[in-house]
């Protein structure tokens, strides 16, 4: 499976989540990152290109800041000219079915100023509506969203749990299984050279994946207090 | 009470609809038109300015055309400068307070396909709420979208009532109320000089005000009825 991010945001060097999150992104895990600022500086896209990029990607995922609860200029722009007729849509527009859409969102207000009677009052799920129509006109399957609420009062461990968590968004056939989660976390493991890894950054990781483990063997417990259940 | 129209739309020239609607706005009912593309073609944006012509209108409208559910890219560039903290938020950020909102959307396809189960699936409402969630935040009163379906199918008779109902939703003080609706018709009819009217366009205008006025006897037949009724 191959991932593309479109990522957009006016000023990034000024993000420290974005820059967070791209330096975590390589084409190992087969993810194309497709910065539309740095690509189209003036604003001109280049329209065969970008559909020839979607063409070769299974999971699209648009990566922004949620400023005033919509996709940056550029993004928007991106989407006008790029679905097309016939292309993304309408008479024989089906060159986006089956392929899956997420976002990643970056929000600067905490998650609980989303419920109802919070400062913003709306939903994520609200507020993002017209992305999911998209994904419907496109007729491609919606994902849920990825929002990261207040990076920068983020602790460093909650840091590293952010970046697994969208590693995985990013590349997990079936980003809400287990099974799926535990397989990650094992080839993870498994591609690790200890080389490679920051020291202090070891001990995290592998609790990591003991916790993910425990959290499997928690779920089979209680499955197999189920089958006992039924079978007395 | 006076309006200001943020329009904004890539391609003006080719909207048969945003001519029809411009060429109906004029100073008289206190109404200021302003086109973002052609306000700046560069995209760089005067804040200063707009923010100053905010202050100077009761009634902010944004008018445009509904592309993938959302505004144009350079309307969305105008939020991101436009709306900045502690002008329209946050601290002090009550410059917008009590002043109303609304939109006005060209909508390409029909009113039926953005219910359940149409080829849109989802309303006006879910996909506008963005702009509800920018009106909670700047603390502004949201007025309901007055949308546009399918201009270009629309019988002459459909497009004259279709300018009416759009000059009362830009000019009107209670948009909803009948007896606001009375007064304004009233108001245009003896405004009119006669020498200004295309002769074939008066026979409508004066239907339209007759069956304003014989909607408005019809309730105040029935309020009679269920006061008379109280009275027994």
């Amino acid at each position: 499976m191959k991932t593309l991010v479109i990522l957009s945001h006016p000023s990034i060097g000024e993000s420290g989540s974005q820059q967070f999150l791209i330096q975590s992104v390589n084409d190992h895990n087969h993810v194309t990152l497709h910065h539309l600022e740095r690509e189209y500086p003036d604003g001109i896209i280049d329209v065969k290109k970008e559909q020839n990029l979607l063409l070769q990607h299974d999971r699209i995922i648009f990566q922004f800041p949620f400023y005033w609860y919509s996709s940056p200029p550029l993004l928007k722009h991106w989407q006008d000219e790029v679905l097309t007729e016939h292309f993304a849509y309408g008479y024989r527009g089906d060159k986006l079915h089956g392929k899956e859409f997420g976002l990643v969102l970056i929000i600067g207000v905490g998650e609980k100023e989303y419920e109802s009677g919070g400062q913003e009052g709306f939903s994520i799920s609200e507020l993002t509506k017209p992305f999911q129509a998209v994904a419907k006109k496109t007729g491609m399957t919606y994902l849920k969203p990825f929002s990261i609420f207040q990076f920068a009062y983020k602790t460093e461990e909650e840091k590293m749990e952010l970046l697994i968590a969208y590693q995985q968004y990013l590349s997990l056939k079936e980003a809400d299984s287990l099974k799926a989660k535990e397989e990650w976390m094992l080839k993870q493991l498994e591609e690790l050279s200890y080389d490679k890894i920051p020291v202090d950054e070891a001990p995290f990781i592998i609790d990591e994946a003991i916790s993910m483990l425990e959290d499997n063997r928690l779920e089979l417990d209680e499955l197999r207090l189920h089958i006992d259940h039924y079978a007395d």
